[in-house]
């Protein structure tokens, strides 16, 4: 039987721990806080996904070397701007895992780094030992059994299955593709386009406007993504428009409802002081941002949703220069 | 001063030709009734767009040889399994026009031929004249003039451009694009989708299972439209995965709502008699998967609705199908 450690007790974290336990593997998770542990231990995480029962084979502790003890798969699921330092406090807990699996939606700020390169710079882990899990995976319908597929991406074909098979429960299907930079990409980059998106719904715009912007969102996130060296076949796929799409349309999705209330009128510190959290895209888009203009890659909408953050321009500027750009070919 | 005749004088015939007055384009429209035609003349259509206020510069008539007199441009919107029949009744009534608009997304059944393709063969038009608009247009929003993106595509690029110029309205923004088949097909193929997306909703389930539907859906569109000779590029954009994305997203959908109420267990010939209508991926379900089938073409959720529509096979059992499928490789 495959053992699995989930080092992250969020929504997603905890959501993929109970995926990997219906698929009959053993899991421990590590989470920071003791009360969240031993709520977990008692099959809950009411934090972070409120009645949802958790199953027996899930265990949790705040000692992180308990937790990878013995696992086979090392599953990452903290914030990502926090991954460096995490893994630098951790020391070498990923080194005896057949694969690492990582969780998380973001480009590091600063080095412009996908979590990925993270792991391998920082965690000394092979890159053929790097996994990388997304699609449209909103935690709160997964951790309900709501069907849903999602891309387990490796360039090792063999380690992929490994977690591919692990995370294979009945109402989530595992789909494993090669091309971690697209998979990667895909989700780092939709948590941005879902801001847009939220911005012209909080502005009162309908769902024409919308299919607009995330038809647009798509086109960049390809054109990066290719740029980096994905395939351009990863963002027709479940982990580029899936999950774009399922983040876009989902009141259950952070990036969307913060991007809602800056529609409203709300400036992002207001809105951090409501929800008590920060968007990942709001954290990502400046690095995301950054990384397509080290390589000349256009990316009108990253460009303005970046703008609002870090600039106080208004949704309603970023709208209707969205919307303003001179008449052309479409695929001009 | 352009000049336009629209026959047909249904929510989306309307509102383009909304559109077109707002771009300054005169605009005469053919309608059936004669109620709804004299409505048009005093500024409404209240059976269709309620509430919305049309231009001056539309007016209608009950005789079709009277709307299309001095018209640059002929736009057809009735119901796509009607046109054959209309056309061979208005006799040479498109022979005159330098454009030839169609806003019908369908294709007919027995000849499973493309509206462009009748529109050539019953009406004696070069397709270099042969238009086809298509994009994320839910009509009453265009008619709120809420801002949309549009593709006007045609073989022939000059033809394009009259009809492009002819139709930009400050809040309606047409690409060109060369591909027709690309764009018809998406504009088809999309409401048979919806309907798959819209059973999955009103089987309760949520955002990812149907995002999934829904890349899994533009998957097949694109299998089946680059095989009858569209370019992939169109179907990654607003005439592809926009207009699927604002059917699947609509409540303002009509094959979505469909589509939501066979899921919650209606017939169908229970929501046609609740409706009072049939939503067209329900006429063109069959005419689409015999034109898959014809071309050896594998599109998995156009043959589940079929079988819904056609022979009375469950949602239930359409969304386990779906979902069911061996676990692969995501590219296979």
């Amino acid at each position: 039987m495959t053992s699995a450690a989930v080092l992250g007790a969020g929504s997603w974290g905890t959501a993929y721990a109970k995926v990997l336990a219906d698929a009959g593997t053993t899991v421990r998770m590590w989470g920071r806080s003791g009360a969240t542990v031993d709520e977990i231990n008692v099959g809950s995480n009411e934090g972070y996904l409120p009645g949802i029962r958790l199953p027996a084979a899930i265990s949790a502790t705040q000692d992180v070397d308990e937790a990878v003890a013995g696992a086979d798969v090392v599953v990452l699921a903290v914030p990502s701007q926090t991954l460096r330092s995490n893994l630098g406090a951790w020391g070498d807990v990923l080194t005896r895992a057949r694969a690492v699996v990582s969780l998380m939606k973001g480009v590091e700020l600063g080095t412009t780094k996908r979590m990925s390169e993270v792991i391998h710079e920082v965690g000394g882990v092979d890159p053929a030992r790097v996994v990388v899990v997304s699609g449209p995976n909103l935690a709160r319908e997964i951790a309900l059994e709501q069907p849903a597929a999602s891309v387990v991406a490796c360039t090792d074909l063999d380690t992929a299955e490994l977690v591919a098979r692990a995370c294979a429960a009945p109402y989530f299907r595992p789909y494993t593709n090669p091309d971690v930079v697209g998979t990667e990409l895909g989700g780092a980059v939709k948590n941005v386009i879902a801001l847009a998106v939220g911005m012209a719904e909080g502005l009162g715009l309908g769902d024409n406007t919308k299919a607009s912007i995330i038809t647009r969102g798509l086109a960049e996130t390809t054109r990066l993504g290719v740029r980096l060296g994905g395939d351009p076949a990863t963002f027709a796929g479940l982990a580029g428009v899936g999950d774009l799409i399922a983040t876009c349309m989902s009141p259950l999705s952070r990036n969307h409802m913060f991007g809602a209330n800056l529609g409203k009128g709300m400036t992002v510190e207001e809105v951090v002081a409501v929800t008590s959290q920060t968007a990942e895209g709001v954290k990502s888009c400046s690095s995301i941002y950054q990384l397509a203009r080290d390589h000349d890659v256009d990316v009108p909408i990253t460009e303005q949703v970046n703008f609002v953050v870090t600039e106080g321009r208004t949704p309603q500027e970023v709208v209707a220069s969205l919307l303003g750009r001179a008449r052309k070919v479409e695929t001009a």
